[in-house]
C-alpha cells in the first residue's frame, strides 16, 4: 500500500508536469514524452480497474488514418510507375532476420536494433533496412543479376523525441540494380530513376549531389590523412550540409587529432562543386592525380555525366567533392538528393550517434544511395561477389511534405473513390436502395448505401458531401413508378431524372468526366 | 575443444539424417527441418570461418521472388478494387503493439504471440491479427463509425512443420464495418464482398456457410449442456468439417464429459442445413424456440437472408448449424467461405492448439468472420461499445491456389510490365540506344536497355523472349541514317521500319491492342 501511495504522489507530480508543458505550448513530442511517463506510472499502479491499460501504440510508432493512407498510396503509386517504367521486379522478405544476418553490417548502429525476444529457438531481430536482406536473398539463392524495388517498414530504436519527425517504424523505398555491367551505365539509370520521381512528385525544386568513394579515400589518402583515419574524417565531411567549415575543421582537428595542414588541404576540396569539367579538372590536379583510387574515381564520374547528358539529367546534378555518405559499405559512385526551394520546412536532423541514419541524411534530403560491390560477398560462402548500385527515396520526408501540401491546399483529400451515393427522399425504401446499389456494384461502379432503413435525405446528402461523392442517385415513390432515378450532381445540386435503363451509362459518363 | 569435437560429431550424425531423407524423397519440409536442425549444430561451431554463419531467412518465414509477388499484386489489386467499390477506407497499424495490448484476447492462442526483446522501454509483442489492431486504434481515437479494410502481415510462432502451407509470418486482409447501424445490413454487405471477391478471382466453386454465436449457445442451453461447457463443447462442433459426427460426440462424451443425450440432441441440430426457411422452422422448433438468444439469431437469420436476395448472392450461402467458429469475441452472425470444388488440393489444417487459427478453419476455407460487438469496448477507458462485423479473406490459400494454377498454366507469369526492349544490331550504338530509351521512358512507355557497351543482338532478343517483352525497338546504322526504327514483334517474328516520329504511337497502338 505504501508503494502504491508513492506511486500516486509520482502520478501526480507527472500531472503537474504535463499541465505545466501544455500551458508553456512545448513542443507535441515534449508533452508526448512527459504523457508516455505519466501513463507508465498509472499502468504501475497495476490492474485494479478493468481498464487500467495504456491505450496508446509502442513508442516512437504510430497509426496511419485513411487521409494519410491516401496521400500514402498517391505516392508509392508515382514511385511505383517510375520503378515499373524501368522494367523492375517486386520481392519481400520477412520482416525480422537472422540476429546473426544483420550483426557485423551496421557499425555503431546496430544499438539500434530490435531483437526479439528468446522464446526458444533462433534468435531474430526486425529488419534495420532493406539492403541487408536484399544482399542475403540475393546469396541465398545464387542470383548474379536483378533490377528490383522494394518497399517495406524498416525498425530502428532510435530516440524518437530527440530526432523529431522520424520514427522507430518508418518505410524505406529502394530501387537496386545487381549485376556485373559495363561501367556507370546502372549508375547512370539510378541517378535518371530519382530525377523523374521527384520531378513527378512535383516536390518543388531539387539537387542531386553525386561524389564516389574513391575519390574521398582518394583525397584523404593525398590531403596525408593516416589510412586508419580516413572512417572517422570522411563522417565529419559528412556534416558539411549542416555545420559551418570552421566547425568541421574544429571537429577534424581538434577532436580527431588530424593536423591542421591536413585540414585545410580538405577544405579546399571540399568546397569544390562542378560537373564534368571538374572532374577533368582534378584529373589533371597535381596531387589529386597522384592517387590511383581518385583517378579510377574520377574517370567513372566523366563517364557518368556523359551518359547523363543522354538521359537528359544534367540540369539538376552536381559533382559535390563534399558529399560523403555515411554508410560502410559503399564502394564507388555515392549520391544524395536534396530540396533546394525554399518554403520546405526543415526537419532538424541530429542523432544522438555519430554515423546518421541512411534517411537522416540531411536538411532536405529526398534520395540516396550508391555503389555497393561487396555487401553480397559477405553472405557467399565462396565470398563471391555480386556488384550492386541502388538508390532509396526518403519517403516518410515525402510523406510529410505532401500532408503539408494538404493541409494548406484548399481541396479536400479523398479518402474513398466512391462515384454515387444511393440514397432515398422518403421511407421504406431500403429494399429499393439496395437493389439498385447491387445492380451498380455488379456493373463495377464505386457505390456506396447508408446502413439505416430511414435515413433522412439531409444526412445521405451531408454525407456525400463530407466524403466528396460526386453523384447521388435519388429513389423516391414516384421515380420508382416513373421508372427512372434522379441524379444529383452534388457540387452544383442539379437534379436530372435519368431512365433506369440509361443510369449506369450516365454514371460512368460523368465520373469519368471528373 | 573437446566441446567442439562433440559439435562435430553431431554434425556427422545430423548430415546422415538429412542425406537419408533426401535419398528417401522425403518431404521438403521434413528435410528442411532437419537442415535447419544441421545448419544451427554448424551455427555452434562458431565462427572460426569468416562465412560460417547460416544463410536462411528465419524459421516459417520466406522470401517472396518476383514471380511470387507478381502473383501476389493481382490478387490484392482484386481485392482492393472491391473493397473500394464498396466505399472502404483504409488504415495502417504498427507491426508491434504494446504487449498488454494484445494480453488476454486469444485464450490459450496467446502462447503464440511473438514478443520483443526487453531492451529497456515498453514491452512489446508483434501483431497476432489485424482486428485487436483496428479495435485499439478505434477506441483510442474515439471512432464510432468506419468501414476500412486493412491488408499487412502478422505473426505467430506456430510450429510451420507440424502445419504445412502456413508460416509464421503472413498476410491478412480485413473489411469491417464499425459503428451502430440497423440489423443485418452491414453483415450482409460483408457476406456480398465475399461473394464478390471469390468470384472475381475466380478458384471455382464455392459456398458461404452463416451461423450465428447467440443461435450456438441456445442450441448448447436447450439441449442440456452446463453453461461453462458451452465454449468447449463449441470449439469441439467447431472440428465437424474435418471429423465424423461419430468422433465429435465421442470427444464430448469421452473427452468433455458430456451427457450422451446432450450430444445426441446437439447431433441432431448440427446435421442441419438451410436457407431463410431453416431459420424459420427452428423459430417453431419445440425446445429451440424455448431459448431467447436463438430466437433472437434465427430472426437475424431471416432477415440476413432478406438482404442477401437483394444483393443477389443467396445461391451461394448456406445457413449451417454446425459452423462454429473458434474465436471467442464474436457475439452474432458468423460466416465461412469455403472452396467446394474437386481439383483443389486440400491442405492439412491439425494444430498442436486446441483452437484453430483465424485462417486455418478448414480445408477449403478461404474467407471468414462475423460480428464482435464487445471487443472495442475492452480497450475504451470508459468501456463504450462500437458493434463491428467484418471479414478475413485467406489470402495465403488464395495465393497457393493462384500458383498452383500459374504453375500449370502453359501461359508465363509476366515480373515485369516492359513494353518495348530498345536493342541495337551492331557495336557502338550504346549512345543512341540510350537516347531512344530516354525518348520512351520521357513519354510513359515501360522500356528497358542492355547495361552492356556492345550487346548482342541474339542475348537481347532473349531476354525478350524469357521476361514477355513484346516488343523490340532495334537501332542500327542503316536505321538511323534513314531515320527509322526497325520494330520487331517478338511472339511473330515480324519486323517493321516506324519513321522516329510515328514510333510512340505505334509502340502504344500496339501495346494496347494486347
Amino acid at each position: 500500500m505504501e508503494d502504491k501511495a508513492r506511486i500516486q504522489e509520482a502520478i501526480k507530480i507527472q500531472g503537474e508536469v504535463v499541465r505545466k508543458l501544455k500551458s508553456e505550448k512545448a513542443s507535441k513530442d515534449q508533452i508526448d514524452e512527459e504523457v508516455a511517463k505519466l501513463l507508465e506510472l498509472k499502468a504501475q499502479l497495476g490492474d485494479d480497474g478493468k481498464h487500467q491499460f495504456v491505450l496508446k501504440t509502442a513508442k516512437g510508432t504510430r497509426d496511419y488514418n485513411p487521409k494519410q493512407m491516401a496521400i500514402r498510396e498517391k505516392v508509392f503509386n508515382t514511385i511505383i510507375r517510375c520503378f515499373k517504367r524501368h522494367g523492375a521486379e517486386t520481392i519481400d522478405t520477412p520482416v525480422f532476420e537472422l540476429k546473426e544476418t544483420l550483426t557485423g553490417k551496421y557499425g555503431e548502429d546496430s544499438k539500434l536494433i530490435y531483437d526479439l525476444k528468446d522464446q526458444g529457438g533462433e534468435l531474430l531481430s526486425l529488419r534495420y533496412d532493406l539492403t541487408v536482406p536484399f544482399a542475403r536473398h540475393l546469396a541465398m539463392n545464387k542470383i548474379t543479376n536483378i533490377k528490383r524495388y522494394h518497399i517495406a517498414k524498416v525498425y530502428r530504436r532510435d530516440n524518437p523525441a530527440m530526432t523529431r519527425g522520424r520514427y522507430r517504424e518508418f518505410y524505406q523505398c529502394d530501387f537496386d540494380i545487381a549485376g556485373q555491367y559495363d561501367a556507370m551505365i546502372p549508375d547512370a539509370e539510378c541517378l535518371k530513376i530519382v530525377h523523374e520521381i521527384l520531378s513527378e512528385l512535383d516536390l518543388g525544386d531539387f539537387c542531386i549531389k553525386v561524389n564516389d568513394r574513391r575519390i574521398l579515400d582518394g583525397m584523404f589518402a593525398v590531403c596525408g590523412v593516416p589510412d586508419d583515419m580516413f572512417r572517422t574524417i570522411c563522417s565529419t565531411v559528412d556534416k558539411l550540409d549542416k555545420m559551418a567549415w570552421e566547425d568541421v575543421k574544429k571537429e577534424m582537428v581538434n577532436e580527431k587529432g588530424l593536423s591542421e595542414e591536413a585540414a585545410d588541404q580538405i577544405g579546399e576540396y571540399v568546397s569544390m562543386k562542378g560537373g564534368m569539367d571538374l572532374a577533368e579538372l582534378l584529373l589533371q590536379d597535381q596531387k589529386m592525380s597522384q592517387s590511383k583510387q581518385a583517378c579510377a574515381g574520377l574517370s567513372d564520374i566523366k563517364l557518368l555525366f556523359h551518359y547523363l547528358q543522354l538521359f537528359q539529367v544534367t540540369d539538376k546534378v552536381v559533382f559535390d567533392l563534399s558529399l560523403a555518405r555515411g554508410l560502410d559499405y559503399y564502394t564507388g559512385i555515392i549520391y544524395e538528393a536534396v530540396l533546394t526551394q525554399a518554403g520546405v520546412a526543415p526537419v532538424p536532423t541530429e542523432t544522438p550517434q555519430g554515423a546518421p541514419a541512411e534517411e537522416s541524411v540531411s536538411v532536405g534530403s529526398v534520395a540516396g544511395g550508391g555503389r555497393y560491390d561487396g555487401l553480397v560477398g559477405m553472405f557467399d560462402p565462396k565470398g563471391r561477389k555480386v556488384p550492386c548500385v541502388g538508390v532509396s527515396i526518403g519517403i516518410e520526408r515525402v510523406f510529410s511534405i505532401m500532408e503539408q501540401k494538404a493541409e494548406a491546399s484548399a481541396e479536400k483529400v479523398r479518402t474513398t473513390e466512391v462515384q454515387v451515393m444511393v440514397a432515398s427522399a422518403q421511407k421504406n425504401l431500403l429494399e429499393e436502395r439496395l437493389k439498385l446499389v447491387t445492380e451498380l456494384w455488379n456493373a463495377g461502379i464505386k457505390a456506396e448505401v447508408m446502413y439505416k432503413k430511414n435515413p433522412k435525405l439531409l444526412s445521405q446528402l451531408q454525407h456525400c458531401e463530407e466524403s466528396g461523392i460526386p453523384l447521388v442517385a435519388i429513389l423516391g415513390e414516384q421515380e420508382l413508378k416513373d421508372g427512372v432515378v434522379k441524379l444529383r450532381v452534388v457540387s452544383t445540386r442539379e437534379e436530372f431524372d435519368i431512365c433506369r435503363a440509361g443510369l449506369l451509362a450516365e454514371i460512368r459518363r460523368r465520373t469519368s468526366e471528373a
